[in-house]
């Protein structure tokens, strides 16, 4: 069905092409469409096309956006070219000069590869030529790149994986100039640069390129696109299949600690087959959802236009469309992405990659309208068929709001490894995570769960701990911090047992494992509830964590009541910490602060907190009320006195300064066995320094409680300020839409169909 | 000259109201404006006046920012009416229910007096009419307020100062509905509210009335504004010239520790004659200033409008109007006050009182355009004669952009107590104060600086330690931290010697000095300097600060050279701290992470601060480097191997979370006479986390190193990365403009004019 509208709107530019393409004549002749190639072995070929081509001539100067695009590259390109060619001899990490400027070049080649198409200027083709063969100069002098941190070295990079990013960039630029080059040019760069390098990052490192990892998505995406380009068809089979008759020692792990070819699986079909599931989620999170997604679309546009016979976008039921849905869908009302396992904050839809998954999505897919408020933010399209497709849609006013709603989304291949669910209501938005380790990007972090308020964090996920490419920071690499805190359990909004982390830390123990669904609802706007269950990350322990986002009349905003039942046959220590921002407002606690400060613990990430504040908690509801960025959030939260609250904040143990010095409310309860935590997290008012007025200061809520637990079902008593009373009911088990429950609290009759119980 | 450039306006206001006023006819008839009675007796008179009224009628609907601000107060008024009145019995502190309701009432009373007036709605005066004979009704059965905290206690409010912001918008709205009222009714205001509440914030609580302070400021011009409405000339003389034959103990404090009079001047010409310096530099900086102009300005208006032979905008010089160009330069690019002295972050010039500020400002003074585009901003104008004459200028197409240039701003009454000087180049800000004590909220913070990039802080002044009208903090009063931490010397950018605070932390020390400007100049852009020399605040050490922003082409931002020249005949311990944000990208020397944290001190802010990290320094130079908000800054200062450097962060002993937890640098050198402390700050580069590309990342600076130090001349070579070497020459005494100097350095001979050499 995609590729049935792409044929009609290609029929339609091409239409239009026609109609005003007079002036443009001379133009149009000069370019490389010639009659006599089939349109599939036409250059360029990838994700420009030579009809894309003349029908971008065609339109310029009215297609604003588009006219825009190619005049910021335009001047972007002349400034490199004014400042000459370089092409230094790699020596640099990640950050260092060579690789910056290699990583440059490779940006540089393939948009003066595509102005020389759409302008029909030589002074781009002669530039990408003459870098080329500067390259190809080069290369053949290589040995491995001195730095040896990776696992699988590069040559023009320390890693595989930067050589790979280039070849993707760089094929699309050969694509572009292929026509210009004489045979004997083309054959000198075939077979001194383009194709040992296919090889170096493919057969001669099989550690990298053999594999189901986003690194072997680029090495993939690389080989086939090079392989394209060059009509070459054992590398396009290299590229789809992976290395043939190769089988890799499946116990053998990466850098990262994730394993390197557990089960055998490889090639560009396999990458796709593994990590998405059928609701497009990418396993590892989105951060690197987005950096997989380029070589995934351009590879598979690529494939599009001139293997069309393999109907890519329809592979897996069209999961690559699917899952960019999902990707805009793990965004804040920012755009920025939920910092899922190792994601780098900040890191949004208004990334080149996203440009290309929103203008690839909005023209191989159904032409949603919503894509195009996106591409309009995003302020540019790409210089190809489908950047036009956009620019067309925008210049006729087409655009409308994308909306992100609630949504659950499926981990695994088939969707049956639990998954990421997202409940939204006015501006709030919960991100659940109940996923499966996510590789070896992933966390220990079952059942955790971040809070936003309009793009802002309510309670965080900690992300990374990495400063990606600020060269100072440990080369810009992974940084120990990650693995000693950012990957632990007592980093995330989740339970820690015994302070120990889920699957005792374990990558080998922890991917064999995920959580499960209890149910999902978000029919009902006012009373959203995702409900999951782990039984793995300690395996003695059952946790059932039940969130649900209700807006409920008497309350300024929607807010989040946590349910979060413990079973276990022994008796445990819990931590459940509270990642909140900014500043203390007021606790019906007393605490102490310590004039000395100390660690919390010794290891799996205790040792990097520092207690600040030490209180008993109080009977029945302890309350803490905190501001940031000029809002005020409570936390009520059902305790004893037994229970510990503690004031922790991140930075002990942190030898280089590499972690922030955020602050925590950490609640702790001793010797129990099961025990059931229910918080509720509400939103509330505001602070104008400029007005100096507050408002709504105070949490609504006088009192949580607990009115029924047993194993069936946990029922949740909220009484407000002014005396209204509202019960939450969640089904443990039994929790099909269709199931009738019928349950007797305090000798009053309570009759409901489906999960939950709201009145 | 402002009168007659005004008068004319009103001849030109009054010349349009004529020709378009006919269909108003019937309106204007109704209006107050008779002809028998002189104009500066007619109601409304204070800042609206009769002929604006008119004025104004006769523009409504063709004048869009007034028009807009009229519909918003009309629907908050509207709302507010429908809600009905409250005037409960007053019973908290700040934040709490009867505070906020009565200071809404305040508001609401105003705007509605104004709506009464433009719209000419019986609906607007009777609701005020009602309100004020329901204070009627309360005030006179009306104790002192319940709450005990203030050295002045009021009746409505729990100290006084909130009574008069009361009487100085409810005299608004009286004036407003003056002719709707029958005389019996106005007697009965007079008698029972008026007069009795006029007294009680001045004869019957002089600490707070007969004093130079922002308290009294609006306790003179409530007293003034009611007596201008009810034309009673011993009130406006009590305003004017303070409580007749009335000699106050000069000896005696208030809470703050400011002394409650200690020259015994008082009345609002001596308010206005006091804290104002000749440039308009309101002694307790721009915070409070902003809290004070609104009394002034509206106070002032009142007088011109219904005393003009006072000439009160010409008084002290035109100090009034002047005072609002100098506040509006005290603001970074996002219009917020930088925070001297007691100031909140935030504050800004979309403060209500701005507004006020703006249109006075426009009106009364030489209608700058510049003010237009403030105003354009603040989206809002008074719904009175200036305001008017604000939106005529804007719906014209007046406005101008509002250039803030580099300042130097006197102190002092005379302008002879130091000042504030702020150097401006691109995006940088410099803030450096040289100042008085800035009365009871002034701070320990002789030659003190913060920096800012583009309304950024680069290295903060911490500001106060309270949370203003949050209820939790403390009430929203003034936390004991304010004291502790806030006010000492070492919570500035500044020299603390032996870990004491500048005068001891003495008020009664402090008040008596201020510092002196060694010289000024910033008419090179390229190169601009202020110099300033503090002897008091240590008093065997005198302490010549020299602060220059400079603009090399070799650098990419223009950067900060400091030089703080210490002269001291003892061995002495100095601090030397930099408050920066964010986090901490790379050194030049190795430092030491504490597992533990314990407090830098025990006393004088010092308790305030945790040791994070501890080094010796670099021989030469020590450099660091940290990031905040996506930007680069480093650090390059002058050390020898004997120097400490500590990273600390504040909140050590802060037992109710009421301080920032904000890192900075120290640095520490002990054992020294005389030393001179030469740093760089740096601003550089970008980092992305979208592309994650990091720019510039690193310190431009390869040396710094001191030439020349004697009584005469400091001079100090900088050499960039490339190897070219700067030097930068300042003269320590004989700075005037026309001084002619030869010097000597290694050999080489330096003739220049002027204060300072750089080349």
């Amino acid at each position: 069905m995609t590729k049935h509208k792409k044929t009609f709107t290609l029929i339609i530019v091409a239409v239009i092409f026609f109609m005003f393409s007079c002036k443009n004549e001379e133009t149009a002749v000069s370019s490389d469409a010639k009659s006599e190639i089939a349109p599939t072995q036409q250059h360029p070929k990838l994700i420009l096309t030579a009809q894309g081509v003349q029908a971008i001539r065609a339109q310029l100067g009215r297609i604003p956006i588009f006219d825009s695009s190619l005049q910021k590259v335009k001047e972007e390109i002349d400034a490199e070219i004014a400042l000459g060619i370089e092409v230094p001899i790699p020596k640099d990490y990640s950050g260092g000069y060579t690789h910056v400027r290699h990583k440059r070049n490779w940006v540089v080649l393939q948009k003066a590869g595509l102005l020389y198409q759409i302008l029909d200027d030589e002074k781009y083709a002669k530039y990408v030529k003459d870098m080329l063969m500067a390259y190809e100069e080069l290369y053949k002098t290589l040995p491995l790149h001195p730095k040896t941190r990776s696992y699988a070295r590069g040559k023009l990079f320390w890693q595989c994986l930067n050589d790979s990013n280039w070849l993707v960039y760089v094929s699309q630029a050969y694509d572009c100039i292929y026509n210009y080059l004489t045979e004997e040019e083309r054959n000198t760069l075939e077979t001194n640069l383009f194709r040992p390098f296919a090889d170096h990052i493919s057969v001669d490192s099989p550690q990298f390129y053999q594999r189901v990892h986003n690194h072997s998505t680029w090495g993939n995406a690389a080989v086939g696109m090079i392989g394209l380009v060059m009509n070459d068809q054992e590398l396009i089979d290299r590229a789809l299949y992976g290395i043939k008759d190769l089988k890799l020692d499946t116990k053998e792990k990466d850098d990262d600690g994730g394993f390197l070819n557990k089960d055998g699986k490889a090639g560009f079909l396999a990458n796709i087959e593994e990590p998405f599931s059928p609701d497009g989620y990418y396993n590892e999170g989105p951060y690197y959802q987005r950096y997989a997604m380029y070589p995934f679309l351009v590879f598979a546009e690529g494939l599009l236009n001139v293997k069309p016979e393999l109907n890519i976008f329809d592979y897996k039921e069209g999961v690559l469309l699917k899952s960019i849905n999902a990707l805009l869908n793990l965004s804040d009302a920012d755009g920025e992405f939920f910092p899922l396992n190792d994601g780098q904050k900040g890191m949004s839809y208004y990334n080149s990659a996203l440009v290309t998954a929103v203008n690839v999505s909005y023209y191989h897919g159904d032409q949603d309208a919503g894509l195009l408020s996106i591409a309009k933010q995003q302020d540019q399209v790409l210089l190809n068929d489908s950047g036009l497709a956009v620019a067309l849609g925008i210049r006729d006013g087409k655009e409308k709001p994308f909306n992100k709603k609630s949504i659950n989304l499926s981990d695994g291949p088939k969707g049956e490894q639990g998954g990421v669910a997202i409940l939204r209501h006015e501006d709030i938005e919960l991100v659940f995570k109940y996923a499966a380790q996510g590789s070896s990007h992933g966390h220990y972090d079952k059942l955790s769960y971040s809070l936003y308020e309009k793009g802002e964090e309510i309670l965080q996920d900690y992300g990374l701990a990495r400063f990606v490419n600020i060269e100072q920071k440990g080369g810009g690499n992974y940084l120990k911090e990650n693995k000693t805190w950012a990957k632990q359990t007592i980093a995330h909004n989740t339970l820690t047992q015994n302070e120990t982390s889920h699957f005792n830390g374990k990558y080998d123990i922890g991917s064999q494992h995920h959580s499960v669904l209890n149910y999902f609802s978000s029919d009902n706007e006012n009373v959203q509830v995702a409900s999951a269950r782990e039984t793995n990350a300690y395996p003695e322990t059952e946790m059932l964590r039940t969130m649900a986002i209700i807006k409920d009349e008497d309350f300024e905003k929607p807010y989040l009541l946590d349910i979060m039942k413990v079973t276990s046959n022994k008796a445990n220590q819990y931590d459940f910490p509270y990642y909140f921002f900014g500043q203390v407002i007021q606790t019906n606690f007393e605490y102490n602060t310590p004039e000395i400060l100390k660690p919390l613990g010794t290891k799996n990430g205790y040792q990097h907190l520092f207690v600040e504040g030490i209180a008993k908690a109080n009977d029945k509801n302890s309350k803490f009320t905190w501001m940031n960025n000029r809002k005020f959030y409570t936390l009520t939260t059902i305790t004893d006195r037994k229970d510990d609250l503690l004031f922790t904040r991140i930075g002990a143990n942190d030898p280089d300064f590499n972690l922030r010095r955020d602050p925590a409310l950490l609640l702790r309860r001793k010797n129990a066995k099961g025990t059931t935590f229910v918080s509720v997290i509400e939103a509330h008012g505001s602070y104008s320094p400029i007005s100096e007025s507050a408002v709504n200061t105070k949490s609504n809520i006088k009192e949580l409680k607990v009115v029924l637990d047993t194993a069936a079902y946990t029922a949740i008593q909220i009484t407000d300020l002014k005396g209204n009373i509202k019960l939450f009911i969640t089904a443990n088990i039994n929790t099909s839409k269709e199931e009738k429950h019928n349950l007797k609290i305090n000798d009053k009759n309570y009759e409901w169909s489906g999960s939950y119980y709201f009145k």
